[in-house]
């Protein structure tokens, strides 16, 4: 059975897509904005506009490189490292988020695991009590409970945390 | 029901994997080479790499941007723009292809309609009698017979041709 780093990818990426789908249900009564973390080519910001139509979607992005129809406005785009862009981040989306989604992930597993560790309490500020945060790295193992996967996700593939038990 | 970018490329990336599936088992009795068009990240060359252990994969790339993992070596990289490369290609790989995957779909569809049409009568001196052409976008309908999909692959998603009827 091989399991390429194509066969990875497919797995990882439908985990995104039924944690983002899971998640849109589990926030509904949720009021706040939506926050991506990392707008790559912007397929996943288009999967959270179709998601969420009525929300403001922030996006976080160092590089913009997106297709074109799928960078959203300068109001909504915070362009710089995470580092720079996340603390204080609080005052530019005017709510704290009912979703935060993160991926990433990248070919470099100590350069995630610094980010991660990094990103999550820097993450707290912007999560409304209740909020679900995603991401395809443990980046709020130490901060927030799990959040059950849809059953089709494996462990460890995507992680679902809830900002709530330790507000 | 939502059809997102995230949607349209868990579908198309899906479908390539399950056409290279089915391809390694139509070709494993047909001698020749493996050519992979555009090495990206170099997930798909990584498949290649599991299905067809004893070939010989030789990739075309403009710019090799992959994970470092996932590079061939010199000998096996045609660097530079198709439209340099594959025309005389077959002295470089030095026998016709048993299979040959094109992944040249980009968001600019008048841009790919000009490369698929170039690129069908290109590739045929590379193909050997019998061998499989798969790709992302139609760049053999006036040229070869298409091949069955497999099962689970709609129509115009992927696009699996066979190089046989008109040799």
């Amino acid at each position: 059975m091989i399991d390429s780093r194509l066969d990875q990818f497919i797995r990882r990426i439908k985990a995104q897509r039924a944690c983002l789908n899971r998640a849109a249900g589990l926030i509904s009564s949720l009021s706040g904005p939506i926050v991506e973390l990392g707008l790559g080519n912007g397929r996943t910001y288009d999967h959270l506009r179709e998601l969420f139509p009525a929300r403001d979607i922030y996006v976080f992005e160092r590089d913009v490189a997106a297709h074109p129809d799928c960078i959203p406005d300068d109001a909504h785009l915070l362009r710089g490292d995470f580092t720079k862009t996340v603390p204080g981040a609080l005052a530019r989306i005017g709510a704290p988020a009912a979703l935060i989604h993160g991926d990433i992930g990248s070919a470099d597993a100590a350069r995630d695991a610094e980010l991660a560790a990094w990103l999550g309490p820097a993450l707290r500020p912007l999560a409304t009590p209740g909020a679900l945060i995603l991401s395809d790295r443990a980046l709020g193992d130490a901060l927030w409970p799990p959040e059950p996967l849809p059953r089709d996700v494996a462990p460890g593939v995507y992680f679902m945390y809830r900002a709530v038990a330790l507000y």
